[in-house]
């Protein structure tokens, strides 16, 4: 069987997946795009030699990525996704019928191309008349925007590279100037067990910019050390509280989930002192 | 760098480490064991060509596999660890001050004796006076036992080979028969994303057995699927309720983690009628 070695500096685990088919590998302006199938996972997108994305697990990923903001969010009408070239995002998103506008900011229109052609469950909405998609840095599209939009999600690759922009106590106060005054953020924010010292970083920025911030994780096999974290804030409502009934169809997302994801008080305090030793 | 590469037929990602040292290699009446040292991990310890422990994350199993059912269990004073030849599990059984006696069922002397050597920080309660070793198979150990043992904590490798002997409604049977009215039980029982199956088949033989039958879990990046599940039984107390002060000293385990670790009830539910997708 041929195999696939991720090529994650920041893993000090080297995952291996077998290979039965390669379907696609191009370059685009921004990176190397590259599916494959494996017999497990099926078809999975790998961009500049990281997993992003399987078909079998992805919505891990992507429904605690949308659901937690979306379900805390009193009325999330007007929403903004920053990358998830993918579609899997915007996917979850257009499963809460309060949504009215999607704006889809992706700065590689290849990786959209290619999830169209080969992920066709993650892009199903992306062609929804509610969505506008803009093939642009995120950064730039929430520069000296009006508090106008309800939710804004970051789904991009991880924190380094040119993805760097999107975790900036700059970005955070254009995000928080485009968000009304019950508005929402929530951006991915790497491992708990790899990643701790960024993760804090990450919180530390997020904290001096929202008046309320919070962490919560999921489980991800495909992420290089598993335990993910997801850093959200809020300018008004606590995101613990499920504002919404939860009506919508999921596979591991839930109200007792929506509860149990977030980082024990204690626990969240010793990572912040940055007292967590491992 | 030398590359180890994990030989695990049930994971369907495959792990592999850098290797500064091999340190130990030999063969027992049982297994293949094997010592490395790995740069982020430290040492590791390798059975069959399955990392069982390293250095640098053991805490997470060995805390989360003993610390819940001694601070659920009122008066913790006899305790039997069937396996956990490193010691590990002794190590932190014996931070509780209620411990009067441990029986040590270890059928395999020679990982007793390389955890000795090479992990002198598990194997470290080993020589404690009211430790027992016993080299024999634990199912042997509780069989025709009178009911005098408080906790009894299967420590043991993947429920596959030898192990299997341990995953039997005979051996809970058995362990029934060797607990106290307030007795109480735990065992690993793998992966919630890579095992399911397993999990179910261990939960309903359990449940045939014990009055009281639950499932939490943990994140550990060194075991193949990472969202790891331990199955606990009771004989009369309720498994989620902490009945005594948490004064030792942990790097994971407190009280708000012993409360977040169960399975949500909804979930587990999905989980027993095989309805979790993925």
């Amino acid at each position: 069987m041929i195999k696939f070695f991720e090529k994650d500096p920041y893993a000090p685990i080297q995952y291996a997946y077998d290979v039965e088919r390669v379907l696609h590998k191009s370059k685009s302006n921004f990176q190397e795009i590259m599916v494959i199938e494996n017999p497990h996972f099926g078809k999975m997108l790998i961009l500049d030699g990281v997993v992003q994305l399987t078909e079998r697990d992805e919505f891990f990923y992507h429904e605690m990525l949308v659901h937690v903001v979306m379900h805390a969010h009193p009325n999330p009408k007007r929403v903004a996704v920053i990358g998830g070239g993918d579609g899997g995002a915007i996917r979850e998103i257009l499963k809460h019928d309060s949504v009215e506008k999607v704006y889809f900011i992706e700065i590689d229109e290849d990786v959209i191309n290619v999830s169209k052609k080969f992920f066709p469950t993650f892009s199903c909405g992306i062609e929804d008349r509610r969505v506008e998609i803009k093939c642009m840095n995120g950064a730039e599209f929430v520069k000296g925007r009006d508090g106008d939009i309800d939710v804004i999600v970051v789904d991009s690759t991880d924190i380094i590279g040119f993805a760097k922009s999107l975790f900036t106590v700059e970005f955070f106060k254009s995000v928080r100037d485009s968000l009304t005054g019950e508005g929402m953020f929530v951006t991915l924010s790497e491992s708990l067990l790899f990643h701790r010292d960024m993760i804090v970083e990450v919180q530390e920025a997020m904290k001096r910019i929202f008046p309320l911030v919070a962490l919560y994780t999921t489980t991800i096999a495909t992420y290089a050390g598993n335990w993910w974290t997801f850093s959200a804030a809020s300018m008004k409502h606590d995101l613990r509280q499920i504002r919404r009934e939860p009506k919508i169809n999921t596979k591991y997302y839930s109200d007792e989930i929506h509860q149990q994801a977030f980082l024990p008080p204690k626990m969240y305090e010793k990572l912040m002192q940055k007292r967590l030793e491992w």
